[in-house]
């Protein structure tokens, strides 16, 4: 555990719209009670304007940084980003994460057990929006008291739900951070999105999502993370990686073992995703993304932001070819359109879609200073206190 | 029917190796007898110099063009490129197509007898290479009397064919046409394969490959061939092909009923290839695929194409990140560096890798006037017969 960690932390939990309230999702069903995992780390200061909420991508949870116990060897899943002295410092800002709706990682979701029956819901969940997973949010910060965030920030999916709490919550946004994302996803998102779906239906053992007393569907949610895996990376980067080594031999098996690292690769981060995800919560959470298009709900790009009021900063990766930076630009267009405030940062980086989670000097400053401007040109008048 | 078909078409066989002999393998395992399926269309010409091998792409078969009874409703895979008058002109040359062996369309594969068990082989089929395969095409050439084909050409895992027909028979091949391929298959080439792989194997009914008395992995190899279908297609294509357009229905479904047409493509596309392609076959050839690397086999490009004398065309496609134009430009670097008569065509084409099976007046003058360019060419005293 280096210095620079937030160290020891722990997850949070709290439920809403306890009986007899509900919520009223976008779908038109409703939900209730609504239990959210959540982490915080830093301080809120006095005014409570240094709030930062952290929103995940599809595969996150609640715990963006930090270890879990002393044993824990992975840290969480943004510790690059965030800490005492990092791109989101803990010593400035109040940090927020949670685990969103549908979701396995604490979060209310299709594992969870429904108070109705007392079984897991599993299919009988109701879908979930995007527009859902930031309503739930909003629910938490209230809870916490913060009536406006500093700045929301999140990649791939996590754009999408800084895109909706823009559009959503125009008064309780300082700024907002939209990094490798999209204003509506695209027929091939949504077609690797049925991938993932279908190889988990064509699992016998996800017995259409009724599965939590037996065996779960792991080698069908290993494919779905297999497929994720490479749509991740780039062409350039898997060949930086693995090239074309093989794996514990020098020769082709000439069978259908393992030959090759990138499939020893595959394989390994498949299964491990297995042991810490719920199948179910995987299709309920691409379906979300599926769903997810501002203009079809708001109209166009211009239409859509008219009412946003936050400062903007859109940030796209060169080799990102599962949200490629023409999406962001679209975005970037839209606000200035509009003329919003907003920055735009296309960094060249040959990782591909996963680039913001790799240290980059780059992608730290630029946060860091996007946050550090916000900050300063909060006027006293404006502060929520 | 048009009267630009070669029409009514008839698959035949050969059957090479038979008993005493067998066909010594490139991982080692010997083979027979193995049958070859393959269609003709055009005439030989008198000093046999007019001939043309096409060979086909991972999921292809011998039926090149043309149609097998009056009732069938789709002609052969590249009815577009071949037939009278067409690209590959069917009245001026002897067009020639085997399915590759390890296939599943008449040629011996997986699914075939094993004459020493009287039942199909399955997984022990012994694993093929592009080299057998070229090698079972050889002998199919040499049974047709032909010494030296005019042009080889293929797409995709077709070039691959392609450029071992160069290297392994440099003084049989006047001219080679390499599209939409490389000289090696890379770690993202490999990686969609091995999700295809991992698809099948978790599909209980595949049984370890010993499923022909019984039921098919049929879920497990239509998730692997709708996977397969957007690595063909390209962003930009299947945001033109299907936008966010949904199917049947004016709203969300909020279910995980169908939503989207491009869903709906990819299930369909997915459970037809199910009822005409072998889920062991798909395993084969991949294999095959991901062997493939010239470099490894012979040293550097320069180095593999010394020994080669045919002239070459290559063409790739802007938008096919699959197999990308700068592995096509690799291979024109390594002919060039040899002084090789090489012509290269990069086709601004948004469709993705299937372009070439797209109709296109480019390519189809392209490939048209290359032929007829080596077939100007030959010069009477090098003519075979």
């Amino acid at each position: 555990m280096d210095a620079n960690s937030v160290g020891l932390v722990q997850t949070q939990k709290v439920t809403f719209a306890e009986p007899p309230n509900e919520i009223l999702l976008e779908g038109g069903q409703k939900l209730g009670p609504v239990t959210v995992a959540y982490e915080t780390y830093g301080e809120l200061n006095d005014d409570r304007s240094n709030a930062i909420l952290i929103v995940h991508a599809l595969s996150g949870d609640a715990h963006v940084a930090g270890y879990h116990s002393p044993e824990d060897e992975d840290p969480g899943w943004w510790e690059i980003m965030v800490g005492p002295g990092k791109g989101i410092d803990t010593n400035k800002y109040f940090v927020i994460c949670s685990n969103v709706i549908g979701g396995c990682q604490g979060t209310t979701g299709p594992a969870s057990i429904n108070p109705a029956t007392q079984k897991p819901y599993g299919l009988s969940f109701p879908v979930v929006t995007i527009a859902d997973m930031v309503r739930v949010q909003k629910m938490l910060v209230d809870h916490l008291g913060i009536k406006k965030l500093l700045n929301v920030i999140g990649g791939s999916m996590g754009g999408l739900q800084v895109l909706q709490w823009a559009v959503s919550y125009p008064d309780s946004v300082e700024s907002v951070s939209v990094i490798a994302s999209t204003y509506r996803s695209s027929p091939q998102q949504i077609a690797f999105h049925e991938v993932f779906r279908n190889a988990i239906y064509s699992d016998t053992n996800w017995n259409k999502g009724d599965y939590y007393d037996g065996e779960p569907p792991a080698k069908g949610l290993a494919v779905a993370r297999m497929l994720g895996h490479i749509t991740y990376l780039s062409d350039e980067s898997m060949d930086k990686k693995f090239g074309r080594r093989l794996r514990h031999k020098e020769e082709f098996g000439y069978d259908f073992s393992t030959d090759f690292e990138v499939e020893s690769y595959l394989r390994y981060q498949g299964y491990k995703f297995v042991e810490r995800f719920d199948a179910n919560s995987l299709l309920y959470i691409t379906k979300a993304m599926d769903y997810f298009d501002l203009t079809e709900k708001y109209g166009p790009l211009p239409e859509a932001f008219k009412k946003t009021k936050s400062k903007f900063l859109v940030m796209s990766f060169t080799s990102d070819w599962l949200f490629p930076p023409y999406q962001s630009k679209k975005i970037v267009k839209g606000l200035m359109a509009n003329n919003k405030n907003v920055t735009y940062c296309e960094v060249k980086a040959a990782y591909g879609h996963d680039a913001f989670l790799v240290e980059s000097e780059t992608v730290t400053a630029v946060i860091r200073d996007f946050i550090a401007g916000v900050a300063r040109g909060i006027p006293e008048n404006n502060r929520t206190d």
